[in-house]
């Protein structure tokens, strides 16, 4: 493929502006995984796939390919993708920003007549917002046959009660090939998977460049229901060596893995290390009160796995330490986590070369939030993400990407493509 | 006076049983200040102090004074007390054990037939559990003259949200007395104030001392209602530089405070200091989110003023510290505090005569908790005070003096005014 058109904004600018419309909730946009504004969306982007001649196909498990044909059928195609389900109350790009992306470089190829060597589809995945489906990238994995047989009959979506099957079954899809682990995309044909997402957080907007490439997604350890038990008692009255205070001891641990989190970044490594929530029991602590119990929960993250370990190493190392020193007892409660998934480095090569060739500026960094590309990643498809400045980050009806940091993304994705599919 | 009978604990227990069968709650016992349980425990004294053939007074704010004769009825009085309130759901002894101590001196003086030097008077003081009217002291200020004339018309008990004026009216009480500053106890007629009180803290149980010496009555440097600002963001994706951790932030100013007291009391301060309550915010504060905010309240408490001062400018020098390294700001909310209350030191030195001769082991100590004593001393009454030993703090239906203890404690009280009344 030789020439490289430019992307088609305007398609986008409309698509982003019917799905806010059909999906505001007073708030933000809300459109629950396998529900009706997710299913809005996808039928939206049917529409306009088929206005554009495109070849359109869906999965069992509700998933959408929009194909622009290449001139080698057979062979493995390239994936561009992401998710159109939504948090509660969420924002006008997570997701729909990558499906869009997608769109805008088969909408203009296809203009402009130009056939790629390789099929050019854009995947819009299912329920990627684990907050409707517990289960991680449901829809993606979905499509890839990776999903445990049993999960259709058993997960059940937060604010119905009703099991994924139910769901599935409501839109006419197909719970069976869950059940069976039906796989429609495989390594052997889809050669990459590209994502475009709004940055979730306030690198590129500080640092004043329009367009991130992402190196890896970060994994996690986490304990998400921590506790740290001491002993109530009067604030006045009794000295220190008698104490088994528990804010204290919390404030000596977290203060101690800060430290830690210093450490390692001064020496390099990615890592992002954050005390989500903790508290004294309202019903029992008060003023002139010694507390008995801090709650915590503690989200570690890193694109390395050895760097996760390290924090677990650290945490193990110091809880005992404290123990004996303050009188406390720590309950980490459930262990849980993710592991890293690294981006293509030839894929991301291949990007950062787009984007000097189209002269735009980009900064490689690490995706703090999980995406859809892990778990392509994780199934052998070589898999990279471009992250778009954003301001206010996700999650929330404030996300505010500016549509010339999108369509300056769109240009490195169209370089991409038309360089190597 | 020479000779020194058994204090007569046998009528101490009969009306710890009587006040406990009356006041018992179903949990523990409450006797709210100027209410029904307070009002019965004075009559049940002044029942008790009329058969023994003593004097029996009561001032406008229905202080009680049970009084034993002295040969030089002019002079001074030694006051001996405590007050008959208690908090929702206390215990036996707090408040009690003070004034049936006075009554088990006196009692046993009278069946003796010794008459001693100076008038000896029990005072039962009201209200002073500041958990029903928001005042500290008020029963002991009052009988001093020293609560401000707007306190009675404006000060509501929390459970009735009534008036003192009020709540005083009900018992035939005279508001008008408090309005006119009336002070029947003053530095002229009364030599000094000895208090007995269940020690709130472990110390002389876990050191298997029965009885303290009170040094002094720490006073304190508070925050109630302090927070901590950042700003919320993605835990995966806001980098360690563009983060405004409330969380982190709050671990390093604790640890800090944390570390200095540790300094501190190694130089020999007397020093306690407590983050009863802290938290973020359950309606905002969730997992994979950095918090934005973090409430606490801080009480600091100190024997010393100086000490305390050394703590207030630790907070005041780290704070814009923080704040600067962390992009968090502190609003450290209101300042209350009071001034510590030394006891007097020939008092104290009299009851550790007292306790040496009998061949009582005893504890000089600081009280962390605050107690009428600090009133007497603050109005220039030479006030002191002795500690039972107690297990399971106080505020609680778990408080567990042995009576052994008290009668020990009753017997180093009964030296003390056998050497000196």
């Amino acid at each position: 493929m030789s020439s490289t058109p430019e992307p088609d904004i305007a398609l986008t600018q409309t698509l982003f502006a019917k799905v806010r419309e059909a999906t505001f909730d007073g708030v933000g946009v809300t459109r629950k995984s396998y529900g009706e504004g997710e299913q809005f969306a996808h039928e939206l982007v049917t529409g306009v796939a088929r206005d554009l001649g495109l070849e359109v196909e869906t999965d069992h498990a509700g998933n959408l390919y929009v194909t622009l044909a290449g001139e080698r059928r057979g062979e493995p195609r390239l994936l561009i993708g992401s998710h159109l389900d939504s948090v509660p109350q969420g924002g006008d790009y997570d997701g729909t920003a990558g499906v869009f992306a997608g769109l805008a470089v088969v909408s203009a190829l296809k203009s402009a007549g130009v056939r790629p060597e390789r099929d050019v589809t854009v995947i819009a995945v299912r329920a990627e917002e684990s907050c409707w489906f517990p289960f991680s990238y449901l829809g993606s994995r979905a499509a890839m046959g990776r999903v445990p047989a049993t999960v259709v009959d058993e997960v059940r979506r937060t604010d119905s009660a009703r099991t994924l099957a139910e769901h599935m079954a409501d839109l006419g899809l197909d719970p069976e090939g869950l059940r069976q682990g039906r796989a429609l995309v495989t390594p052997d044909n889809s050669s990459a998977y590209v994502e475009v997402h709004i940055e979730q957080g306030p690198v590129l907007i500080t640092e004043g460049v329009p367009v991130g490439v992402v190196t890896g997604i970060r994994g996690s350890t986490r304990r998400r229901t921590a506790r740290l038990l001491g002993e109530y008692g009067h604030s006045g009255a009794v000295p220190r060596a008698y104490r088994r205070d528990a804010a204290t001891a919390f404030a000596e641990f977290a203060h101690r893995v800060d430290r830690r989190w210093i450490e390692l970044e001064e020496a390099g490594h990615d890592l992002v290390v954050t005390f989500c929530t903790l508290g004294t029991d309202p019903e029992i602590a008060a003023f002139t009160k010694i507390p008995g119990e801090v709650g915590f929960s503690l989200d570690i993250r890193s694109t390395s796995t050895e760097t996760l370990a390290e924090m677990d190493k650290l945490v193990a190392e110091i809880v005992p330490e404290i123990e004996g020193l303050r009188g406390v007892r720590f309950d980490l409660g459930p262990h849980s986590g993710s592991t890293p998934a690294l981006m293509d480095a030839g894929l991301q090569d291949g990007l950062a070369r787009a984007a000097e060739e189209a002269a735009i500026p980009y900064k490689r960094m690490a995706s703090g939030a999980g995406h859809d590309a892990a778990a392509f990643a994780d199934a052998g498809i070589p898999a990279a993400m471009l992250f778009v400045r954003n301001q206010h980050g996700s999650h929330n009806p404030n996300e505010s990407m500016e549509i010339d940091d999108f369509a300056q993304t769109c240009r490195v994705l169209m370089g991409y493509v038309a360089a190597n599919a």
